[in-house]
């Protein structure tokens, strides 16, 4: 037996192990998080943990510098405890906040795609009003004369002042109200929300001065990213913005380990607790912090997340989603008391899920279905969302058919050894001189050391790399140069910058592993497509318009989306880049009980094709593995 | 400095004081509990602690024998700390479950009154039915080509079973689902609730061959004690019952103390947490264990508690209720999840309230009142609840019209030397041979040595000496004889049992103290009495008939109570004793939408009426602070 100490974020876990074990083997027993996107192979080089003290058997890999390994760095998945150790463990919450990327309106171009958004849904008739209000109203004091109880007087002034038959009180309301009423002078100001019957709650009660909004809550809770918006109930508009990592993340980067974890002993409580207090409150604390308020000043919530998510979220017995025939507890639920998932919002906020439609497409979907408008046109369109899943609506104002499949973390900067989030120092678009091979790349901020790559940078390597011909259809390396290096294995990699041109301390490259990955991804993507348009006897010629949406950024180079072949090969002008259209779906559904009730509607409506079980998709998948296709006709505008 | 240490219950308190400080007043400041009903005079002899090490400056009073004092015994309220000491404390629940009383249908008595009230509602048309069932269903497993969600599942199979339009889920509910379902093959059993709208709401849902009982929480909330059932919703049945103590007593014996700590730092919580966690919690567990359920299995709770009781326990601000103008929060409330009190019963079980009608007639007497079917009658009743305040209803079919006094706890055994609950040994009537003072009694349980008195003994007691004039109408001692003794101060006592004849170490008596506190609480009930008919220009003749209603028990000699000026000197078959009809009336509140709707609406139209700005009600009490009181002519029966 040895034992094993973590050091994280400030605090100590002790575990004991025997020799011999496996470093991340042993941290994931100790609950302790460690980036390990790969789940462990060796591959993607982000599991990097410092040896302080001891001895590890732990091989120097091309992810660490020799800099490095003699300050102590290692790789954790092929690290096995020798002795007693003591191992420093980066914050798992800040790596993928720094790497992971998530839509989250905090760019000038996605919020002017999310005001587009907004904008769109107005016009389509689907108007602003989700049943909150507040009110201001004045009364005489009691007396010997006049001694109503508190909260009849104050009903009796809404009924006067709004005409509402009915006004009831939440305990949080009725709880303050003494106190409130005679530190006010009996002037206050009361947030109401209207009920099914047509009463008004009595929320809140404030001192009648009081400019505190009426906040709620939207979360796009990914599988990877959580994205969310503080709003104003009453006007809609942003009071903040933010986003971070699924707290879910140690436990499996994909929803399957996440639900065999939530399986074990304790385990949907663990997932449960790890998403709530990791990840959504903290970001309605930032939020609140930044708009200046209390978290019991959020009044509504509305979350949009995959299927999975969602049952983890509610700390449900998950398996059944996973398991043949992969049933969900629910599509559509009943609006939850956010108290119930430990949330310390008001305690009478609800919790508004947008609506499943199958275990593996969820509200993300139908929020972000919605928020495409495609369902608003008399062209057929596709929506391509590009998260861990991917998943796909196709159809027009007659019809809706939905499906899903997994797509990796790629898309959102994962996966991929120096892939990093589109921030200050991101290469996010590039270009190689087909002769020289040199490449050409801008940075996010022009900032002129890069960092690493983001999601749309990862595109144009790839596109470039196959145009230029240093690598082949199957991603393998055939050029050689400066720029290209092979391994003790024959792998390749393109060095897209030497260490001394970076901020950092290794070159910044990508490698096969990494395109590999890659072609993967977007091979689901694009044999997705293809199977479901082939369900209905169409192909991707019927498509009047492409919406993409999901982490990958609006500096996607559409051109190159079609040439690398993960998007299907029609004229360009039909492209659009939406944002997070879970997020606008999501926002759309807590600020309007309109939108609400149109994607209950379309989530009725939209059939599901379950891709698994449809036959040719193996076929399709691994015909879509290859740059562009093994199919060349399939991308006729793509030179090959 | 001197360290105090407190040893109660296993636990210890430790806290500094100055050296002369006052015990009572130290335990107090830490939070220890210590029995003072009197509130630190040295007249009841309730507070007795022993010390275990240190010295006390602490007289040996007439309440301590000398071998207890020897062992150690002392009054806290007469004791003054000389050094750090070591004191041992009883544990307060016990004194109070051993001393006061209260109705809780533990008596075959009680239980047969109680069953009487149940069955003059139902007469009187208030039928049973509640809105809560359980329905079982049986349906089909899923399977690829029927891969409906769980919720839908069971919602259709409900909707076929019972023809309800709409159902939805708690959270619990869906929590539990996916497993309940696989585990009992899709056959199960479901708690339903019946919502305003018409739909049903699955609480809960469990294995088909499941027989927990749906069950439903009752509690009599008094400022002393506590009384509950726990009810079967379906049929009405009782599955336990307990009773116990108001866990909030250490902080004052009366509302009004309660009040002024609750309005202190944090009060509010210390007030609410006392009575949920060491009242209310507890009984329901015991009860739950008694009836082999579990917690979560109640899924609705009713509770009647005075204005104030009712605001200490939602944790409100209750200072306004006590000051002038008298303004509570609320008379009616809308129902409140129990979560929310912390109490952790079915997360949605909601918490009705019997409604106040004013600062000093709450929810304890409308449901009492609906109990005592006096709203049902052409004839004129009165209606008495003798609890720590006394609350008094008058009124027929046409008008109901209320008051309150405050009466002390002297008709629940407290207040008095040797008073007790009305158990074992306990001395419930008593005569005494005008000649030789000698007295004959009865205990309960005919156990051959007496323990104490209960509330009935009491009565007879004060009746019996001041028949055989050994005491004067004011109490006073007049005779001489074996039987009654003079302290130094020229107070007298009279013994009832001397110690070798009880089963404890010291005399069974009453003295001038005790007689003086029960003088007063009766006379406040009889001038409140007289008071609410005389400002209806009425007099007790009026009354058709008197319903008695409190702890003080099943055996009281009404004869008696009008001997002493109790009770009006009308016709001795016209007084009837109801038991607890505050636990009665909030049991068919639970149990009956139909009561419900009655108590609120008789709530509505009762009047109340504040003694205390009434004109003349101090002069009424003065002069009925006399046995049978100062007007002689008020009691034509009595011979003085």
């Amino acid at each position: 037996m040895v034992l094993i100490t973590f050091k994280v974020n400030g605090s100590e876990v002790n575990i004991n192990a025997n020799k011999g074990d496996h470093l991340l083997s042993i941290a994931q027993r100790a609950n302790v998080a460690i980036d390990a996107p790969c789940s462990g192979n060796g591959a993607c080089g982000k599991c990097r943990v410092k040896l302080l003290k001891g001895e590890l058997d732990s091989p120097k890999t091309r992810h660490i510098s020799d800099e490095e390994y003699v300050m102590g760095w290692r790789l954790a998945c092929v690290s096995r405890v020798m002795s007693d150790v003591v191992i420093a463990v980066p914050d798992i919450a800040s790596a993928y906040r720094s790497r992971m990327r998530v839509a989250d309106i905090s760019s000038p171009k996605e919020l002017e795609i999310f005001n587009n958004t907004r904008a769109e849904i107005e016009a389509a008739g689907i108007g602003f009003g989700n049943g909150m209000s507040t009110v201001t109203v004045q009364m005489d004091a009691p007396t010997r004369d006049d001694t109503m109880p508190d909260n009849e007087r104050v009903a009796w002034a809404i009924q006067s002042a709004t005409g509402a038959e009915k006004v009831t009180f939440t305990f949080l309301a009725l709880k303050k109200l003494a106190r409130v009423l005679r530190e006010s002078d009996f002037n206050v100001r009361c947030v109401l929300e209207e009920q099914p019957d047509g009463s008004q709650s009595v929320m809140d009660v404030m001192p009648a001065d009081s400019t505190t909004p009426v906040a709620g809550l939207v979360v796009d809770l990914g599988t990877t990213s959580v994205a969310a918006l503080l709003v104003n109930m009453e006007d809609g508009s942003i009071l903040a913005k933010a986003s971070t990592g699924n707290g879910q993340i140690r436990y499996g980067a994909d929803v399957i380990n996440r639900i065999i974890e939530s399986g074990r002993e304790g385990g949907s409580q663990r997932l449960q607790k790890a998403v709530v207090e990791e990840s959504i409150s903290p970001l309605a604390e930032e939020m609140c912090a930044a708009a200046g308020i209390g978290m019991k000043n959020i009044y509504r919530m509305c979350l949009a997340g995959n299927t999975t998510m969602n049952h983890l979220l509610l700390g449900l017995y998950s398996e059944p989603v996973r398991m043949e025939p992969y049933i969900p507890t629910f599509f559509h639920c009943d609006d939850i008391r956010t108290s119930m998932l430990h949330l310390r919002l008001h305690p009478d906020a609800k919790l508004i899920l947008a609506p499943n439609i199958g275990s593996y497409v969820g509200g993300d979907i139908t929020a972000g279905a919605f928020a495409s408008m495609l369902w608003n046109k008399e062209e057929m369109s596709l929506f391509i969302d590009l998260g861990t899943n991917g998943e796909l609506v196709f159809g027009n104002n007659e019809f809706l058919m939905s499906c899903a499949c997994s797509a990796g973390p790629a898309f959102e900067g994962g996966d991929i050894s120096c892939g990093m989030r589109a921030t200050d120092g991101a290469i996010d678009s590039m270009t190689i001189d087909p002769d020289t091979m040199e490449p050409h790349f801008t940075t996010i901020g022009n900032t002129k050391k890069p960092v690493g790559i983001c999601g749309s940078g990862i595109i144009d390597i790839i596109a470039e790399l196959f145009k230029a011909k240093i690598i082949d259809g199957k991603g393998k390396f055939r050029r050689e140069g400066r720029r290209v290096r092979f391994d003790e294995n024959g792998m390749g990699e393109y060095i897209i910058a030497f260490k001394e041109d970076t901020r950092g301390v290794r070159d910044i490259s990508i490698n096969e592993v990494d395109i590999d990955n890659f072609i993967r991804a977007k091979g689901a993507i694009f044999s997705a497509t293809m199977t479901m348009l082939g369900s209905m006897g169409m192909d991707p010629s019927v498509l009047d318009h492409v919406y993409v949406a999901g982490g990958i950024g609006s500096g996607i180079n559409m051109k190159n989306a079609v040439t690398i072949g993960m998007l299907p090969d029609i004229d360009l002008e039909h492209f659009s880049y939406i944002g997070n259209s879970s997020l606008s779906g999501a926002y759309a559904m807590l600020t309007s009980n309109a939108a609400r009730q149109k994607v209950d509607e379309l989530a009725t409506t939209m059939t599901y094709l379950e891709l698994s079980t449809e036959p040719g998709y193996m076929d399709s998948f691994v015909a879509a593995c290859f740059l562009p296709h093994t199919n060349a006709n399939l991308f006729p505008s793509v030179e090959v």
